[in-house]
This record gives C-alpha cells, structure tokens and sequence, in this order.
C-alpha cells in the first residue's frame, strides 16, 4: 500500500499543486466549532431547512455547491437537532441546529419533498413563522422544487413569480397568489425558487455568482465537475408525454414512506 | 390555512392524479423496518459506503434517483452506524448500518471525498477488505469522483478503464493499473465509475436503465426534473484553463477541515 504514503494529494490539476498546498495550512474547523472573528465567521452563513419528508438531493445539490464558497459555513437547521429522514424512509441528515438556535442568515434555503412532507410542513406554524423571521434579514431566501409551496404558504410568494416541481406548478397557482413560471430558476426580489429537485445545482450555482461573483461560480462549477451529459433527455416535463408523467408520479409514490 | 385542508395531494400531473392514489395505499415501511417477504424485500438492495470527509453530494445524488428504482432500498453504511461528516465539517449524514452488518448488496456505491478522506480511506484495511467482499457478490460495484481511488486501492480496477475527479486522474493513472478515461461514466464489466460528483447523477440514471430498464430510467428523470441547465459553461475539465483550475482546486482546499 505504497500509494497511501508516498503521494499526499489525491487532487492535482496541472500546474495547480503548488498554489493548493500553499493554501492547504489554512483548513478551518467546522462551522459548529469556528469561534467568533475565525475566517469562516465572515462568509456568507446559509441554512438549509430540514423536515420529515424531505427530498434528499433538494438540499444537499445546492450545500455542495454553496459549500465551495470562500469562507462559507452551511447549516443544516430543523425544529429539533438530530437526524432528520428523507421522503423514502432510507436516508437520515443531521440537523446540527434547532430553529430556536437560529435567529439570523445570509441565506435561507428550503427544500421540497414528498406529499407527506409538505403537507405537514405548510401546516406547521412554527415553522412558517420561523421562514418569516429569518426572511425579515435574510440576503436571499430560497427554496428548491416543492420548498416554494412552504415559502408560499408562509406568505413570502404574494404576489409573485415563482417556480416549483413540474407536477406541482397547478397546485402552486390555484392555491397561492403567485404566478407560475416554467424555469429552472426564478428570481423576484430577494427570493429566487428553483424548479424540481436536480434544478437546486443550477439555481445554486446562480445564487453563487450573485454572492460571491461569476468567476467564483465559475470555478465551482468545476470544483463539483458539473458538465452535465444526462443519458437520456426525459427531464423536461414540458416535452413530456402523459404517460411518461403518470410513469414519474406512481414511482415517487412507490417510493415515498 | 384552508389550503392544508382542503388539498391532499400537492403533486398532481395532468391526468395522473388518480393513478397516483391509486397506488398510494401500498406505501412501505422504511428500509430498516422492512422484514422479511416484503415487497422492497424483493427489490433492488443498494449499498453506499460513507466515510469521515466523503463529498456531499457524490452519495446523494445517486442515492435520490436510484431510491425512486421499484421497490429499491438505499442504505447508507460506515465502519459505525451514526453520523458520517463531509469534508467541509458542515454536514453529517447517519450510516443506518455498519460494515459488519452488510454481507450483500445487489448495488455497491464508494463515493468520493476530499484528499484527507480519501487518503485515509484508501488506506484503510477494513474498509478495503469489506469492499473486495462485497464486490464479490454485487451486481454492480460503483464509484464516483474520487472514490474510483478507493476501488483502485481494493484492487478493483486493476487492467481495467475507469474514471475519476478530473484532478485526480494523473494520480489513478500513475499509482494504479488503470487506463483513465476522460468520460462522465465508464463501465468496465460489472463496474461503472463515474467522473467528479455531479457526474454521479448521470451515472445513476445510466445504472437506473440497466436495473430496471429504459423506460424506467426515464421516469425516474423526469421524477427528478434533471433538466440540467448550468447558469455557465465551466464544468468540463478539458476546456478549462490553467486559471480556472487552479481557482477551482483553491475553493476546494479552502473549504475542506
């Protein structure tokens, strides 16, 4: 097992080995433990909601990207600490804080997920009202695919242009006053919601641009390698046909605890 | 709040609704309930090793599309049961089962991590030894970004064609029997490796096909809406330049602990 000792980077871009392991010293700890003035104090904080029911690529697309900012920190945030399980039952994240430890982020992100899920969550007071505080300060408030039906139930979307999962977009505009729009990613003001689960990475990386520039979301784009080669072109519901769609919905059903 | 009342299905595609309820009474108990002569039971058992400072999304993004598979269970799984950290320090994700308590897996999937993790892991005996025992028996061994490393290390790769993070592959070439390939996925046998995390996507979509066929696989892409439309162009190591690499490399090393 010579290899585990004689090469001490895994990760070398030509001509770029030097300039990380110049940069290597500087590993912070995480963020639970960065006391107040460390490096990480002074990047963007983002935090992700987590609740039972939840998709799992919903937040953690977009924390893998918006994990690569320079000096950023990205909670996971619930009502209680502790794992919280995703829509098919299979998968637990920790939430590493409590909404009553939260009063303040730069970015707010929640998620979508299955029926359960969001029907419990736009139901949940303490939750909508947690939204709304954290909202009042917040430099950007998001979601990602069903997230926006909690955003517009805690009364942030009156009024305005939203997106949101494919299958979800009747319900979004019958039930709230919010006008659908079939992007991937949808800004109005400081809100910006993102179409169906996968589409969080491109809204993310969006979102990047707007915090910390272009040429910065550039290079976390590659950071993540994301250069896209889907194996068949099925995404788009627009150009998709009834059964096709029938198809999409009974598997999530399936799936879904 | 009427609308948490007076809606009981927020995922309604046109003239799919009844199709979806239809089917909604037949939900399952979460994997680790599920006892024997269940119907997941029968189903596709996919495996996901988790190690300390594993890259976020390079087990979840093929753990959302491969749980849509019927009747599949994803199953995340580390030397210990418990909470698994990223290799930023910011996000934890619960092993549901130990190395020891996992002799058989239709589907193993190694993800990727940072250089500390993935050092460690591919000098890790155990680890390496659990993974040639399952690879024995699996239908399909898997890998993404960084985690072809560890396979390599298991002694997996040898002679074959792979893929890895696009920083890494001089590394794989030069300290392993392995022909690197410039791909978003390579399958060589019953492997299939992946290029760097997001690429782990299309690969499962691709193993999605091979499981449960085509026209499956397709649902489960509109089940996701991966659509991708990347606000940039910079996700393709082959067209980036010395500059952008190296910017890339430099946020990676910056946020990881």
């Amino acid at each position: 097992m010579t290899h585990t000792t004689t090469r001490r980077n895994v990760l070398r871009g030509s001509a770029a080995t030097a300039a990380v392991l110049a940069t290597a010293g500087a590993a912070t700890a995480p963020a639970s433990a960065a006391g107040p003035g460390s490096r990480r104090e002074r990047g963007p904080r983002i935090g992700i909601l987590l609740y039972d029911g939840f998709s799992l690529l919903d937040p953690t697309g977009p924390a893998e990207v918006l994990s690569r900012l320079p000096d950023a920190t990205v909670t996971m945030i619930a009502e209680q600490r502790g794992p919280v399980r995703t829509d098919t039952g299979d998968v637990a994240v920790v939430a590493e804080r409590s909404l009553t430890e939260v009063d303040r982020l730069d970015v707010l992100l929640v998620p979508g997920g299955g029926n359960r899920g969001i029907i419990a969550a736009m139901g949940n007071r303490a939750l909508l009202e947690w939204i709304r505080k954290i909202h009042r300060r917040s430099q950007w408030t998001t979601s990602v695919c069903t997230g926006s039906l909690i955003l517009a139930a805690a009364g942030l979307l009156d009024g305005r242009r939203a997106t949101t999962y494919w299958a979800s977009a009747e319900y979004l505009e019958e039930t709230f006053d919010v006008t659908y729009e079939a992007q991937r990613y949808v800004r109005s003001g400081k809100i910006i919601t993102a179409a169906g689960v996968s589409a969080g990475i491109d809204m993310a990386l969006h979102l990047s641009a707007l915090i910390a520039g272009e040429a910065t979301a550039r290079a976390v784009q590659l950071a993540v390698e994301y250069d896209p080669q889907p194996p068949f072109d099925s995404g788009n519901a627009a150009e998709a046909d009834a059964r096709l769609k029938k198809h999409a919905l009974e598997l999530l059903e399936r799936s879904a605890v």
